[in-house]
């Protein structure tokens, strides 16, 4: 029995597919998912008031250094989705984000994305504790 | 009679169509014509030892306030292209870019484009004549 | 003294800026408002029933001939805005889009566009008054 | 000895980084790099006569189903680079094209992907063996 339910800990994000991000094929273009993963978590943090400008301004850096993507089924022009985020951390210097795109209204499981980033303090690789607002992250 | 032919004064830069720029419709999305036309513009401008970044630095930005493209046929993926590039002055702060997209080998015109831009030295509008390098533009 | 208040013609959709879209200098780049522009006719479109696929199935294509944006102020990584929407006949032929984009929560005009239209009819121009769905903008 | 140096089976296209493609940070967005992997996927292809559209008039379709990149350095506005393509095959439906990105003229790599395709005929997985034009890949 859990107490805390798991969708407690999943972030958010629905979105609809626009016009211009689907290809000759009339689908949405694979390099395009990835700009719906990343909004996500940009949005996503700044939900937990972590701002890429005003830690830049501090001297750190939080950079993706591996993208793996899956894709099951494609979206197309006009579809309702959402793209989650949960992170977790590995070691002491990665911050992995798990996202999935579901499409709506029948969730049904569209890509998986495993995204891993590094903070960079003055071009130096930090550990994760040391950034500021990742308590909730790691 | 001139001795230094009109061509002379028209800068070309070659493209080629990538497929992730084309649309539902197998031709390219019509957004995509401006980030041809703003490379073109860029290089043209680099060429003259223009750069964005160092007159930035100087506190002066170049902006453009008014684009306008006529489109009279697609390009299609695969598709060779060039895109010109001349300037003329317009009244003392605006620099009018006249653009052209013609498939190759071809030479068929398929896009005009007028691109207004003027300079601004921290924020406030500034003479054409004193944006350092703009001496050839205008 | 009009019945309808003009506000009542007016279609909007409302946006926000998605960090890709910002460029080296930190605002939306310029070509990325046309994918704002298109994206908010494309719905507005659909809610009177229009669709480009089925129409394209009846050998009528709806296509873009001139695009004019004014760009008035930049928008930033976050911020809200709503793109506005509405349509007249010039001419037998074309269908011009008047669009704004104002920004969130302020209604600040950040940038006017007037984008003009032809319907084709297996290629050929044709009467607005003869594409179907035509009837409400035209 | 081998009459054929390693070099001569590595497809190679070089590129330039276009203003637009870079983000807030004045790098490349990782997003952008799918794209210029595709679009050395696709000429690679194209290079072996292999032909999205064809193929797709033939009831078969190049899919793919993974991507993984990783990012090591990141290119910036104006910087020169190539992408390389090689192929084999995984099982016998799996076609895996591995990909670097090597900033010019120092050859020093940039990022690496891996990137998986299947064949589908008529929606179903068909092997790699029976795609027209696959035979010099695997």
């Amino acid at each position: 029995m859990s107490e805390k339910p798991a969708s407690a800990d999943v972030y958010e994000l629905e979105f609809s597919v626009r016009d211009y991000e689907c290809d000759l094929q009339g689908i949405v273009n694979n390099a395009v998912y990835q700009n719906y993963y990343e909004h996500a978590r940009h949005q996503f943090l700044l939900g937990k008031k972590i701002d890429f400008a005003t830690l830049h301004n501090e001297g750190i850096d939080l950079i993706v250094i591996r993208v793996e993507i899956d894709y099951k089924y494609s979206l197309r022009s006009g579809d309702l989705f959402k793209v989650t985020v949960t992170t977790h951390q590995e070691g002491a210097l990665r911050l992995v984000f798990e996202q999935d795109i579901f499409k709506l209204p029948e969730n049904k499981l569209i890509s998986h994305a495993k995204v891993t980033g590094v903070g960079l303090n003055h071009g130096r690789p930090m550990k994760l504790e040391a950034v500021p607002g990742f308590e909730e992250l790691i």
